[in-house]
């Protein structure tokens, strides 16, 4: 394998603590579970408590988005695999100024049980815990509500990490978290696995050369494997699938968020963006800002994704909000 | 290959017209260079411009980089070569504010032969340029002066433009930029070769399963080639060529950056990082900040770098002053 790490069945305690070492300035572990990353600047006014989390092997998701108006805690899983209860019930504990706290994560099944376990300690402990699963990827199914989330996962933690940030209470941010999803659709494409570290191996087989539209994050299966395509073309193909299940009408506005995820060079996203605006420019949709990196990978993954989200003046509002992550820092 | 690009003859035209698109609230190309890229927000008061370099592929150095208190252009060439001399003046002719220009980049043959051309056009222009050539990479010659440099480019032109913002002269300028590149050290780890778009193919061969210590960004030979080792064995011996390099007393203090070459996960830059800090500790030597990404690439290379920077309250203040930048922002 091409990975530089120690003991694979410790490697995600060692990157904990090598981020809580080079980011001391924003977070810490908590004491008392090393599987919760808390900020170190709990807002000042009473505000409802941004929750993230998930599998490991997404970095920056999510543990480099925890910061001033963005997330408060992430919980942190295994390896491509969902935490435990006990640290999503933690993270409550450790975040909640009493006015509620707010889950929010890729809709994945155990993700689902473990957090939902999570809110029901904390809802015993007299703390009300809401949830927002993540769907905006467009070609894990046909019905909205069993979609995966990807890289979609950043827009609507931020949108809802913004709305807590303005003192809104818990229902006001779930319902901006709610909006945000619904406004927000991707589609990946991926021309690798990616490597577990414990079996030092890929985690399924691709042939160099060929690509697959529309694969998951963690290698769910995609359109349909191929010969690989001149970047113009893929970008083509994902745009009209995302384009297809939320139609713009010229005029609209787009925020849109080229992903990377993990092992495609910066140089081939901006190759991808570049065709990205072209095509929003023909269909009439304005580029309200565009973000170009990785932002939630696969670790080694190669391969990248194209995130659309429609913004009227509220989500722009949201998004644009000033906020301060290692990962993610918008100037107030 | 595993890339995702066009026609591979356009790959840095389509990269600057997607970046200079996603971040076209900082950057724009030049109208009659397309191998410029520089600000669109020159300083409201004349100062030094500062201009940065070198081959493409590196991204996001050095475009990335352009914005309020860093560089003011970037000039590129392709993919690991030198832009000619024709940019190189163009860009001063762009940014000169009648203060002079510094030029910065790696010490590389062509990129010296080509820049100082660029020099003696604007010198006839009677426009006075100057030249910090970056020198960090520890182990690519026992002669400082003919190293090549490296993740270090970032950390030197961070403190030149520092000053420059400052309103200090351009001899000052320089000064900053020369103190910075003294107290700067790298060293790298390739795990793989970068791929060329043009011949589809890795620039040189590498088994997988091989490290090689001490290679630098294009493949120039390292220490030898070994079987992969764990991370902190292999951070241990980089470290021990920088420290041996430049030593420090207990009580220094080091600006850390774990830098990754593009195709490793930012969780093993973590994993590396960790050690690191556990290494100074140890030493004694206290951490200003720390800084774990992929700021200086080569594609799709799998690999990293350590640099570390000896600050003095100088170089403290140079290094937190307050930027804007895609790819580098210090709140102020």
């Amino acid at each position: 394998m091409r990975r530089l790490v120690n003991d694979p069945y410790e490697v995600v305690e060692e990157m904990l603590e090598g981020y809580c070492e080079a980011n001391c300035d924003y977070v810490e572990l908590l004491e008392h579970d090393n599987r919760v990353v808390v900020t170190k600047h709990p807002s000042p006014e009473p505000k409802v408590g941004i929750i993230v989390g998930g599998g490991s092997g997404h970095e920056p998701l999510f543990l480099g988005y925890i910061g001033k108006n963005f997330a408060d805690a992430a919980v942190i899983g295994n390896i491509n695999t969902s935490p435990s209860p006990e640290p999503c019930y933690n993270s409550v504990k450790a975040v909640d100024q009493g006015r509620g706290c707010l889950y929010m994560y890729g809709n994945y099944a155990g993700d689902v049980m473990n957090f939902d376990m999570g809110a029901e300690m904390a809802a015993d402990d007299g703390i009300r815990v809401e949830t927002v699963l993540i769907t905006d990827d467009v070609y894990s199914s046909k019905v909205v509500e069993d979609r995966r989330g990807v890289a979609g996962d950043i827009i609507v933690f931020k949108a809802a990490a913004a709305k807590a940030a303005m003192g809104a209470d818990l229902d006001a941010v779930k319902a901006a978290a709610i909006k945000a999803n619904d406004h927000t659709r991707s589609m990946g494409v991926a021309l690798s696995s990616s490597t577990l570290p414990v079996t030092g191996k890929p985690i399924f087989e691709m042939e160099e050369g060929d690509m697959e539209i529309g694969m998951g994050i963690h290698g769910e299966p995609g359109v349909r494997r191929t010969k690989l395509k001149p970047a113009d073309e893929v970008v083509d193909e994902m745009l009209a699938y995302i384009l297809e299940d939320l139609p713009y009408q010229p005029g609209e506005e787009a925020y849109v968020l080229v992903n990377g995820l993990g092992g495609l060079p910066l140089m081939d996203l901006y190759v991808c963006h570049r065709r990205v605006a072209q095509v929003l420019k023909e269909k009439g949709i304005k580029i309200h800002r565009a973000l170009v990196g990785n932002y939630a990978t696969s670790m080694d993954m190669i391969g990248m994704g194209i995130t659309l989200v429609k913004v009227d003046h509220e989500l722009k509002e949201l998004l644009d909000y000033p906020c301060d992550t290692p990962y993610f820092k918008i100037e107030a």
